[in-house]
């Protein structure tokens, strides 16, 4: 890497066709590594040698069906989102050097709305954000980006972790919209990977006492390993809520204070409302399915308030901060490695889309 | 009534039959004048001789089903909550004066438990609320209360305006909670009694437009008049939903920063819900149904929270600046009014439950 | 620069140099209307013509001490912040065309720090900001500004009223970050421009009440004109805080929910600490001295937290909505006007500094 | 009262007169011991057999000058506020047993008042709080006092632990009110009690760096051992404060979110004023002097604000629950111990006036 700047070629950022590859997705199921001409590398940009590249949840949907909620993929479209990597060039960036390992966030805001300019930039409806159609992703061996989104890593943070901020960015966004703090006991529905995120975020923010359900054995096995307090096994009957809560309410010993829904389905957010304490929160952060019946007025009555989540704003330093101290540690979650190969690629996919025992599916490229 | 004060006899409550008595509810549809003896007056009570009382949905649900959500009528119980009158007697309270016209607030709640003493005392789980079962109510020719519950009326405002302060503070907590002020364009669904005082509390917080919404011609007009600045006629049918979002838009000529739902069906929560902009809030003040099947997830990926709301705290002296100041003028709403006999009371609550042109039906004692 | 590019002749883009002259501040006390070169007009902004731009506290400090705080003025500097003009040229700009009459906000924030991510962009250390040393001001013929801070005025608000909107800013800014609502009776130390915008301001957020203080009579009958409920005349004798506080208390009829300092001064800030109630808020707007010496700990202990203020942020819209509304009339703030021209200049600096009876001097170009 | 029931005779139940003894501030510097007749058992009132009371910074006011700030001691007082003990009886009370041990929070405020039911009852005006005049304190045998104000210790959380979260409520409190959380930054000035437990607090609430500024050099190292990241020694000249701001920053990495000045003079409260990032909070805990002469303007104007304290609302069940998880120790802070006699009585106020290496000093009972 880094052969030496920029050298011949083409106008806008090519450094030779080898080392400027990245993950197309051409049709349902098809991956297929080529080469991609970077854009312009402006004023504030840097150019990133990628070295970790995570699937996520969203990535797997648009490579089984073209889509994800909204989002269609209509024309060939790079890839992934969840990255880490190391400067190559940068223009006039002086906050980051050549060389300097950083994790990427992925969505780049307009900064000129009333969103971006209130803070709330991943509302801005003008968002460009990596792997969301149209906008291409980063599975690629190098992207171009905004320096003040590409975050350095110190040196005991690995870039693999680096690329797990993404993740980690959903809990940490969560944690903080629903206010978790020492006081917060906290319900989490779902122990795939946005449920575990959550759970180690709202262990960072000091929830005092952490209870989380699902339907697998094994992911409660791996929840508890990862630090919940008690962990439930339900059932996908809608009809079994109440007695849920119940054990909910016993293996928590109080009320639930906020539940965080990380699967987003009629059964898991029914419980989520009526476990909730008067006064208490929930927060949809699983986004399973469009329309849910669910008991949502008595929840309302009791003032419970249903917080909403899109992605994150402002969470890469402090999450870098929670992995630097070793208040979080995401390491266990990477279950599986892959190689930046075509061999490997549509493998990698199938592992991530597979579930079981596979939590983050990682590329090191 | 008020034969002249308090007349003869002894120790505690009583003062004549004939000055005591009260609208108990005996089955379904049934309500009987009958003596009431009163709870002994503690050091910190008054009695209040009532002068207004008015009909609230829910008096109605107790009227016709003996039930009104979890609440049963298990034994006869007098109802009635919407209260105002003039205080008769005060032990040792020293903040209110024997002849003050006060609204009385009808909750009374522990004082003890950790919501009381975090302010947020409508939540206790041991109020004791007037006329919500097995509490007796307040349409009674007396009764006793915590003076701190009982608000002293300013010179030009009525007692039935003082009985108004119910209604108007369930408005006035949602506007509260809501956040409401010079900055959020409203949208309300139901223009029933409940969403138009919702709608003159945000108009006395400052909402800039408001836009309200319901199926019953009448009633959007009587909105119209009392200052809504646009209305639209729905269906019932939640296949227009999107159709009436694009209407709602329109009127409002700009995003829904706030949406009350003072309805609680599937459709109008639907519609609350897609109306409302990236970042905004849907309170739902309507308790219709107890299940719903609604767009939530696209709604929670916008960062619309959906904010819960039960009766209110602290709202009676708001309340009464407003009708002082006339930011607020609530006369409009009372539409029938009845006396407190055996002849007219059945038909006063039938006239309440009957809708149509009915918004507030009011005893005069 | 520009000399090329947007040629002569024409209506709109000329800048010959009879079109293209602001006021520089060259020396204390000392402005001179010389050519202006207007820096590139970058894709995103436009250029201005400018057509009222009215003098600021801040400004008359420039020109009287060629600093103002820790900003001083080491090179000629065009002066001028407070202003609206008409759209002339907009290279790739949608959201307004050319001929739009706009409002300036005239800080241009880095957009990638951590605060302007936030939202607090008002705090960006690297703010750019008109007339505020080094950055050139808007006293001049055009300027070139960002599209994203014009703001189009309705057509029932004029171009001086525009140019209102930035005094009116901080008084909008005040007003959000002390919370002002319909419950909260609010005190202002200060009848100068700075309390008069706060007054209108906290009138337009709901404050159902407002004293408010000065040692000036005439200011102060200005004040009861422009709506307060009642004035106070004060002295500048420190001795006299307490007993004003009693005629404070007695003016308002009730606590200080919320007192604005807009002065800044030992007196004014010892006052507003001593009237606030229990659990209330002193929003400190003037910024006098430095360093004062108040009674802050008594204060402290009755939970009076002390809000600091900084200019203003995302206030454009809302004001210009209050004005369009007419829930703010700015006009009768205007109370002197200016031709731009060499001989006007000074003698308009001259008169804004006088105080008295000026209270907003306007340049009209 | 309370005659039948508890027989005599044995260590902690027994009511003769030689068992209902308190400590009477009877004058500057002189307690006696003497008999203390406890008022009436109320309803849901506990007497609690009192075995473990510390001595707070404002008792030792009381003792040495018959005053803390505005609470003037007129006749003789019974000392003493933070405090646990046994519950001997109580009357209707459901939620504690006889033999419960529990901590006593010592303020009963009005419950009725608007502050009360707004969840601040901490600012209620009608407050009685133990030891402040004309209130009768805790160090006695025996007190009376509402049960809803005695908390239950779990097993592994002693009695003397269970008097220390009386100051540790006031970190506890501190901590709220500033937003403590995973994201801030801490800078404390005083390492005295007061300064410690809001270390301990700031640190449980999740603080990731926190620095102490003090002028002993034995508290520093102490405070060092309690888990402060960083010790600065400063100077009591206030010229220094520039400098000490210089080594502070240096010290934290980076700008203090927020700093708590836990002692209250100019300098310290400068020091925090000039330290704190643009955007942060300072929070006044200690109430050293009460006119203070700081460099406020600044600070307002990069948008600090100063949070003001007064004791606590609603902590206890998060101190025990601290205490329970050991997520904060407060064993360390006890240095002194005396028994509650009249020969070491006086002595131990003299212990705790006279500062030094004395933290806390508490009294065995």
């Amino acid at each position: 890497m880094g052969k030496g700047g920029m050298s011949h070629g083409d106008g806008e950022g090519d450094d030779g066709v080898e080392d400027n590859m990245a993950a197309w997705l051409l049709a349902v199921k098809t991956l297929r590594i080529q080469p991609y001409n970077l854009p312009p590398l402006g004023p504030h940009d840097v150019k990133v040698r990628m070295k970790a590249v995570g699937i996520c949840g969203s990535d797997v949907h648009h490579f089984k069906n073209m889509r994800c909620a909204n989002f269609v993929v209509k024309k060939p479209m790079v890839i992934g989102h969840e990255c880490a990597g190391i400067i190559e060039v940068g223009s006039e960036v002086k906050s980051l050097a050549v060389g300097d390992r950083v994790a990427l966030e992925p969505g780049v805001s307009c900064q000129r709305c009333d969103l971006c300019r209130d803070g709330r930039y991943n509302l801005c409806r003008e968002m460009k954000f990596f792997g969301s159609p149209p906008t291409n992703g980063s599975l690629a061996n190098q992207v171009v980006h905004p320096s003040s989104l590409c975050f350095k890593l110190p040196d005991n943070v690995s870039l693999e972790e680096g690329a797990m901020c993404e993740p980690l960015s959903v809990g940490v966004h969560a944690c903080r919209r629903a206010n978790i703090g020492p006081e917060t006991k906290v319900l989490i529905m779902g122990a795939g990977p946005i449920g575990l995120v959550t759970m180690l975020a709202a262990h960072a923010f000091g929830a005092p006492r952490i209870v989380i359900v699902d339907i697998d054995e094994r992911r409660l096995s791996f929840a508890k390993d990862l630090g919940a307090d008690e962990i439930i096994q339900a059932s996908t009957n809608v009809q079994d809520v109440d007695k849920e809560v119940v054990q909910i309410h016993k293996a928590m010993g109080a009320g639930v204070d906020v539940s965080f829904d990380c699967v987003g389905f009629n059964k898991t957010m029914s419980t989520a409302l009526n476990a909730t304490r008067p006064g208490g929160r929930v927060c949809l952060v699983g986004l399973g399915q469009s329309e849910m019946t669910i008991p949502l007025t008595p929840a309302a009555a009791r003032e419970v308030d249903v917080i909403g989540i899109f992605r994150y704003r402002n969470t890469w330093p402090l999450c870098i901060e929670f992995l630097r101290t070793g208040k979080i540690d995401v390491k266990p979650l990477i279950t599986h490695r892959f190689k930046f190969t075509q061999e490997e690629i549509e493998k990698a996919f199938e592992t991530s889309a597979g579930g079981g025992n596979a939590i983050k599916v990682m590329f090191n490229l």
